[in-house]
């Protein structure tokens, strides 16, 4: 490799990250990677966490540096692991989230409804690995699971990937919550290959208890803060408003490749038929929508600049929690108050939102983790000892909320 | 407070810690004090855990510094805490230990049957008291609960205790087992105080949780280690033979202070009656049981020379547990090893003991941890909230175990 | 206080940050202050160091977090400090960088010339005060250094200000670079005033010392990292580039608060006599540059697309250092490298920069830091110990640079 | 391997140490190696920082670890390194302090006078490796430098050893302070060997400069610390003392091991000649001279109990510093204390020392760091760029004192 590819990244969370091979480092410098320099991990997290500025470029490169150590691991255990693969891994978890677009799950319910960022992913490094000649087509297999050893789709995407763990890792360190700490170092050196399936030591087991309750505690302390909520909800808003002024012919500003998004419904079909969607997709980041909502605070619409504004400014919407779906009489306090804000009743659609947030995506039914006894059999983590909190952390639980824009004299 | 008591004490947990009093100054200048700088927080455990080699010295010091941070956040929520109580519940907590013998639960099985470090501790303050003119009264009724605001009890001995909260941020960071960590500073600004009862705010029950999770870890993990479990078994038969051994005539190695204890059964009723038994006590720490362990290794008696070698070189008896009581037929395996090894049967009880684990000393059915609603109300964390966890992990869990030597060369 | 203000910030540099009182929580809460949520604090550093993304905002809240504790070291040992000095010294700290622009060594050498961010803090702050009724005069008189008890304003601005305290220890953090790390927690335990003047207790001067040699460390490691030399020196010249074309005419992309930065030459006077440009300052931040420098790299300009894509490519010039001024004869070959790349000459200087960097504006020769020995007296810490290093580090040294743009094939 | 053998240490400070082959596990779990549990880094450091308790065991791992790290990175940068290389190498610095006695400067002056620890060291691993059939004998040719290629040695032992690595990480870390941190993984992986020599890259000159400043400031803050010279001057005295009642005949307390050095002047050759020494040496530990010091605190001799007393309870001496040797006159007011305390004239050697503290042993003139350039070159880092600072960290401080035993009343 040439010296100059020899990088080294500075980490706060590891220390340092390696390139570990002249194909990564090419990886790193493509435009379509350094775009995730753009895209914050956690959103509008920041307004809650103000340390939370770290970006899916970042995470990125963590969840590659944890992705050597892991098939380091599975070599000194014995497993034959080729060059060619070891690198299409490392690439497959680099470029995972390629496919996120800006605020992520924010456009994903508004611009993007359908298609999901792991297609984008995939249609991205494809892309990537015909502009190279193919050398990414095993780290393709391996991201879609089409590759014969299972388990390096396992690495990359299941209960115990390299993503969660560089995420959990990071976000708990950037955003400050000691609590959601996990312990990486020890849950990779218990990893083990068994059957072509990735497993847990048994005497690894309580630090992937740890890990399970670690990662049910950043969902409620971070990942579903109720002002995370809220703040998201007013972007839906804004995003929604700025969309149907543009429809029925308002001027409204923003970037070129953002326009084409915020002028048209873009399906999957429409991506796969018009390379356009995706040339300009590469092109939209975070900055894209900051513009907006700080050019749109003077757009003539109230909608929409009120707000934008209250976003700018910090002045988010109020929550409130249920267990049970809301009934809709309880809300006339409510509209109440904000027809003393002075918004009209046609409106309030926007300035008080109902929805609903748990923790089934990350409360898998369907994946296990397995463990590797010591007797060499493999049975699941439920199953392998007495860990009444396993079972215990499986439980969905939604919660129901309404948010609403309270009169800012009355803060709470 | 003169210059010269404005004592700060590095600590690599905290950073540093303040002296806060004239009196506590002194208090740590005491010779019963001091010793506690010879007395292992974790007793064998750095045979597991090479850097598990603080002391309960160290402990007390933090203890009494969460206190201080304890006592700082009631005030600034509107409770009135009067200097002597500040300092009473510093001093309370500074000493809760100070009756703690070398490797103590080893002592209180063989030597102290019958009397528990906590009556020793309350001993030793009021002596301290008696000597400094009484400035001890007040913290020695907050530490036995006679104190009229029982608020202050609670932060010396409770589930939320500043007691529990300095050892398992100090034991986690000394052993490096990262996932024990806690979230004590969010933990110690969310107690409030309602009714006479230490509370935890509604916004602090994932942390309480997380800090549940974290102390069972921290039991499997390091408490109740399998090796440490082993080494205090030896330990435990080491100086049963050696009062066999005194008791029957024969020349054992001692130190004066310990050889009263070595060579009698001192009750409570004794330590009571006869004040040489506590001074003899505030002479003994963990230096006297190594000189001995060393000295053992060279007596003749063959049991007492074979266990001393063999914890001080490292070679432990070996464990396996089971969730069910042992059958002794399950045992003739290890009778004919250590037949094999040249034991005759009238010493199998020494080298081969049986026993049990449980998280019962951890897991309290009584005491409860209360939450502080938004509204204000209070209610016991099992129901503030939809938290599985919270009565998963009050389950006692129980396990049996046999330790046995081994033959040194079939190592496992 | 009202329990809606008692509001904590989670910071993974010091673990949690109190909100002081009302008057700190409204100030937080003004959109002048939010803004600083979008001015990073290390500008282009993310492009070295990828954690930098740490914004003024969190900075502005660390050092008033330190300011806090300062204030509670002085007061332990015997300064009378009156709570409405507490707050002003705190409210200043807060604010002391409240009129930074975006990339702001950048803007000032491009845009607002002639203008320091210094005078915009104070003109911003005296707008604060008179929108809450003059509450901020005091803070203002401490900012000024008008404000009688001295030690205050060098609490805010010297060489041992928390400013300093906060931002080597924050960019240390994010950076990831360990070595830059200071023991602030001592230094801060150290402070003491004699005669008005702050000071360090003798036994704190090896941790000022490594104090100096971390800031040190940090600048050319990070504040003058080459790579932010080039990032930086490009951002001006497309900058440079987008005002000559606006004002020539040509049509240029910029939100309105900006464009008018970007059309006009604004200089003191102008702030002083048009309160449009200050208002207008208040709306501006890195957002706004991301935006033009993301629709710049569509403009038709060469010069100006080419910059703006490279930078977001991460596509940087590269730099070469002197100790001497550089020779124009010297420059042949790259100006030859410039040709190929298809430049022509008249646009060379924006593909070819010359500069200098040099510690000079962190190295003062007339800023003391003042040493308290053991016998009460004050001196200069070069004269209080053999310290060889205080001198040593006192040297201004200056680096002379030019940077160009390389052919992309001929990567180093 | 045997599985039993790929033992995992936890390590507070670098997570977790693998132990990477059969011969160091063997290693490991021999006495001698054993012998270090039980041997502290810092000796009586602790009385200073309480945390300072960790062994030269955890040591010796840590620096075999990193061992590891740098030839790692040795290897990647296009180094040859053979397996067997490796193993020894690693085998060489984990064996590389295993001479020490307790308290080893102590004993070094008072017990071994002549004999220093890196002859034992060398003789125990001699020793080693003809019990393991001269599987040492490379490793043993690493650590006297005459194996060939000479940058192992330098690995071992050098300004850049992984000894001091280690020791400087681990010795920051127990004793909590925060300023000796060193980069020590950037500085791992910026070695490179040129000619056979170890040399570091020239971006890494910036972590070198920290790490002697870290090393300097840990020298004075943390081995000179004047608590730990009085501490360690009273030992001394104790064993002078000890010494000279045993070989006038009164009767001393003493382990047989450690008796036969209280009474018996060592010298070199004596190890040479009669291989009893040497294995009592590998017998004896901290708890040793513990077990003396709490036995003699009763000893009928007024000047051995009252220093052993005083050390137990941490009733140190105070100490006096200056620049200048001093002047026998100086001391008239100490006599008089001392005769106030009833000492008559005959006992003040014992209870006023005079020494002298120099950073000479780290400071070396003769051993230089080099710097590998970008071109290629190799040159000393003084004169590899601007630092100002190598060169006046590279001047011997000597500091003369004089300690002496202040009565209790008189606390400064």
């Amino acid at each position: 490799m040439p010296v100059n590819k020899r990088k080294i990244f500075n980490d706060p969370v590891y220390g340092f990250i390696n390139i570990p091979s002249d194909l990564v480092f090419d990886l790193i410098e493509h435009p379509y990677f350094q775009r995730l320099r753009r895209i914050r991990q956690l959103g509008l997290a920041e307004l809650v966490y103000p340390g939370a500025l770290h970006t899916r470029f970042h995470h990125a490169l963590g969840a590659m540096h944890l992705m050597g150590q892991a098939l380091n691991t599975l070599r000194s255990k014995g497993h034959l692991i080729w060059e060619a693969e070891s690198e299409a891994a490392q690439v497959a978890i680099l470029l995972h989230d390629i496919g996120h677009g800006p605020f992520s799950h924010v456009l994903e319910k508004t611009i993007l409804a359908g298609v999901p960022h792991e297609y984008l992913s995939l249609e991205l490094m494809k892309d990537l690995s015909r502009q190279m000649d193919g050398r990414l087509d095993m780290a393709v297999q391996m991201f879609e699971g089409s590759y014969p050893r299972q388990f390096f789709h396992q690495l990359i995407s299941s209960q115990l990937d390299m993503d969660r763990m560089d995420y959990l890792n990071r976000d708990c360190f950037f955003t400050g919550v000691a609590e959601g700490a996990i312990g990486t170092d020890r849950i990779i050196k218990m990893l083990d290959v068994v059957n072509d399936q990735l497993v847990i030591e048994s005497k690894g087991i309580l630090s992937i208890e740890n890990f399970l309750n670690a990662r049910r505690l950043m969902y409620w302390q971070v990942y579903l803060h109720k002002t995370s909520i809220c703040a998201e909800v007013m972007l839906v808003q804004a995003i929604r408003r700025a969309r149907e002024l543009a429809m029925s012919g308002d001027s409204v500003f923003a970037s070129p490749d953002f326009s084409l998004f915020l002028n048209n419904t873009v399906t999957m079909l429409q991506f796969k038929e018009n390379p356009v969607y995706l040339q300009s997709f590469t092109q939209i980041d975070d900055y894209d929508i900051w513009a907006c909502l700080k050019a749109w605070t003077k757009h003539p619409d109230f909608v929409l600049s009120t707000i934008c504004q209250r976003i700018l400014n910090r002045k988010l919407y109020k929550i409130r929690f249920s267990d049970q779906p809301f009934d809709q009489n309880q809300f006339q306090e409510i509209h109440q108050q904000l027809r003393d804000q002075g918004i009209s009743d046609g409106w309030h659609d926007y300035f008080m939102v109902l929805g609903q947030s748990s923790n089934a995506a990350y409360v898998s039914s369907k994946e296990h983790i397995l463990i590797k006894m010591k007797d060499g059999s493999v049975c699941d983590i439920a199953n392998a000892s007495d860990l009444p909190t396993i079972k215990a952390l499986s439980n969905i639980v939604r919660k129901y909320y309404v948010c609403w824009m309270k009169p800012l004299t009355l803060q709470s």
